[in-house]
């Protein structure tokens, strides 16, 4: 630490090292070993329910983005007897590398669950990490709805004290909250003490990366994918003996400070209310329709409203104003495509596949989408305004006003539909949503063995290792080739 | 090129996505590419050679911390029958985590090289980086050489930039910048585009991690280790097609505003002069010659001088006065040891050896010897005072004073010697060092060869598998009982 010529040392009496307070990895790590499942009540059930259910389609449905190919051939990932499955195959790898795949998977397409308080994604990362240490582990379903609720737990939390700020300044908090989280959720599946699980989640302060600057290429989706590799990492070191400082996020040289400044995070709403129930129990995870950015979600609905209005006729427009939140414009006011993969970041482009066709689907992000000629042509007549601050602060609703050849008007405003665990029903697009993504790569009594093993989640006893038997793809087999 | 001191808020209509400057990865990616081997100079390839040697020494050494028996055991790392040397093994893993072992192994002492305008320490990233991919792909010492050039490059000028503020707020540069710089070295080493090259570090933008706060645990060598894993890791993947944004250093949700604050750097120091020579032409880099804190290194200097003093009696001292620059207080007047790993921060047991063995060496970090009595006794009877304010800002010298039964004073004052490669000669310490380091786990015909293959370097034909051939670590054979 002292090693280099020419670093200014820490001012006279404080310390660079390990003594430094402790108490909030301390607290969360005594928070999330210590719940047990008898302590999630009907919602916070539903709320693992529906995160399992939608994530595992989302990331079936994922498996084979170029990404993870990339991905497997660079990290030199090869095919281990015993290991986790690798979503999108049959084959078993390390752990760590199957959270990893999975991970990725789970968020290439812009189509998991959020949480407005993290500004990200929670079961992208705990949904795969479960699912791979969960199989190594022979756990059951309890089990890793336990460890979930840990994980969620600190995620949220840490987003109560440092958002919306650590979200606008550029950092992507599903994956640097979102590895911490991973650490908790690992270390209560592997029966660590509220100690060893303070280690796991400072050794994961160490590794909490993801820029935004990286948002509409694949390295996205490799935030994700690392976050749950790393936080997995963090839980297997605390337990393999590792040591690391349990004060690492509040430390004046540790996380709260270097990620959010000195100023700009409240730690007192990390631990608020550390007594209650586990936040699983309260909070939601709004599941998404449309395989795209959340802050574009207000435009398609209100397209879609406009393209089921007598009179419109897409080839007579001549002129698109969208109106949206100032705080929804920086990611999403983009005009010109690099990439299909860039669309989901294009409040141009998904109105216009609205306009288009109806909705906006998975394949409108594949291959040469992006450079449809009609497509093109109505992107070009969008002009995107900020609406006027004032009304709801941050805001997803958008005004859609549209002119045709002729004098016709069409305007419609919506807020867009996410339909969330808080339904004493299920979202009804919920298994809708599940049988499309899943059906991409497995065939119909397989989706639907699957959907019924997830609709008794985490009540019924179905373990980790049969929902990974269910889910494994295999090629298909020619059998009139063999027999 | 964008190369105006901090960063101005990004203009209304910019977006937080990929269409943003790209000017600073692209030109150090240009610089990167186009350096060729003709291009070093003596100066630059003493410092390659240096470099290899003393970090292959040192990391030979450390070979054996507890941390990387932990880490191996956490990420599940096999023994693959194609793949990179763990030093201090005779086994071949993947690149990737060979890298990881052998950053942390090239670590774990403190003992590796610094580079001051780093306030880090580039070899322990590339050198191990280097060896594992080296080994790989079948380079020679030339292309290694040429690759760690490249690194150097952009991990220097990044930290021309950045520091000393980067370092001051409390991110471990070494990690933080380490691993851009390991991304274009190892780009540079598989052969890829200027183009690929900048996406690569754009890839690794997205890995930088590591604060201050896990200083004086396990975890600060695992920052080097997954520096160098994810360096590797995302050249790999540049060269497999993955996608980031070449603007991810300067995007106003990029590296530099993220990492540094928007007003914390000059960008404009990171390309200045990128036409002239190679850094690694004239930057330094010193080596370690006692494996304990630098702020000690004065003292033990100003020891072995009393020492060497005619009428000097270490029986018969009576009263030993320290004193040094303020700033070297906190993190080293530390007069009773825990265990022997914390004498490396402790000026009383470090000068108390030096005055009684004449130096300094790896096994006064070992199991007991901060027990030993004669130790003790010379111990106790320092006292460590700061030196008055108004010298030379931050020294790292230090002044003793020993007074003697009879009344003998001795006194000396010493700045610490850290040889680099600006000598003509070699640094005289550096094969006794590359000795005493590689002899703890190799035996002395093994250490002769590997130190005369170094000697060689880079100009020698020797390529990489040869040397990691003469780095291996055999267990013990025991003829007698097989014969």
């Amino acid at each position: 630490m002292t090693t280099t010529a020419g670093t200014a040392p820490a001012p006279s009496g404080s310390s660079e090292t390990a003594e430094a307070p402790v108490a909030l990895l301390s607290a969360l790590a005594e928070k999330t070993t210590a719940v047990r499942y008898e302590d999630l009540d009907d919602h916070a059930r539903r709320l693992v329910r529906t995160a399992f259910a939608d994530t595992l389609g989302v990331a079936l449905a994922g498996a084979d983005f170029a990404g993870i190919t990339a991905i497997r051939t660079a990290a030199g990932i090869t095919p281990a007897e015993t290991g986790s499955l690798v979503l999108g195959t049959a084959d078993r790898v390390p752990a760590l590398d199957a959270g990893l795949l999975n991970g990725v998977a789970a968020h290439a397409l812009d189509l998991d669950d959020g949480n407005s308080a993290m500004g990200g994604h929670p079961s992208a990362l705990l949904v795969p990490a479960l699912l791979a240490l969960g199989e190594e582990t022979d756990a059951t379903a309890a089990d890793i709805a336990v460890a979930y609720t840990a994980g969620y737990e600190v995620m949220i939390r840490l987003a109560y004290g440092l958002n919306p700020g650590h979200y606008q300044r550029g950092w992507h908090p599903t994956a640097t909250l979102g590895v911490i989280g991973v650490a908790a959720a690992a270390a209560r599946l592997l029966g660590l003490s509220a100690e060893r699980t303070a280690t796991a989640m400072a050794v994961a302060v160490s590794h909490a990366a993801g820029v935004k600057a990286n948002f509409g290429t694949m390295t996205k989706s490799l935030h994700v994918g690392q976050a749950v590799r790393n936080g997995i990492f963090a839980a297997r070191l605390a337990e393999a003996g590792s040591t690391a400082n349990p004060g690492a996020l509040d430390h004046h040289q540790g996380f709260l400070p270097l990620y959010q400044g000195a100023s700009g995070y409240d730690a007192s709403r990390i631990v608020a209310g550390l007594d209650g129930p586990p936040l699983a129990c309260s909070e939601r995870n709004p599941i998404k329709i449309y395989p795209c950015c959340h802050s574009t979600h207000g435009a398609i609905e209100a397209a879609r409203v406009i393209r089921g209005t007598d009179g419109f006729d897409a080839d007579s427009v001549e002129d698109i104003e969208i109106v949206v939140d100032p705080n929804r414009m920086p990611h999403t006011d983009r005009p010109v495509l690099t990439e299909a993969l860039s669309g989901k970041f294009s409040v141009q482009y998904v109105t216009s596949r609205a306009l288009l066709t109806g909705s906006v689907v998975l394949a409108d992000f594949d291959g040469d989408a992006h450079r449809d000629p009609a497509t093109l042509a109505l992107m070009s007549k969008v002009r995107v305004r900020p609406a006027p601050r004032g009304g709801t602060p941050n805001s997803f609703a958008a005004t859609i006003r549209i002119t045709q050849a002729g004098g016709s008007e069409f305007t419609a405003t919506r807020e867009p539909y996410l339909p969330d665990n808080d339904a004493t029903v299920d979202p009804p697009v919920l298994w809708e949503k599940f049988a499309d993504c899943a059906g991409r790569v497995l065939p119909a009594e397989r989706v639907a063995a699957l959907s019924d093993a997830l609709r008794g989640f985490p009540a019924a006893r179905t373990g980790v290792r049969e929902l990974a038997r269910l889910a494994e793809v295999h090629p298909r087999t020619d059998r009139e080739v063999t027999s």
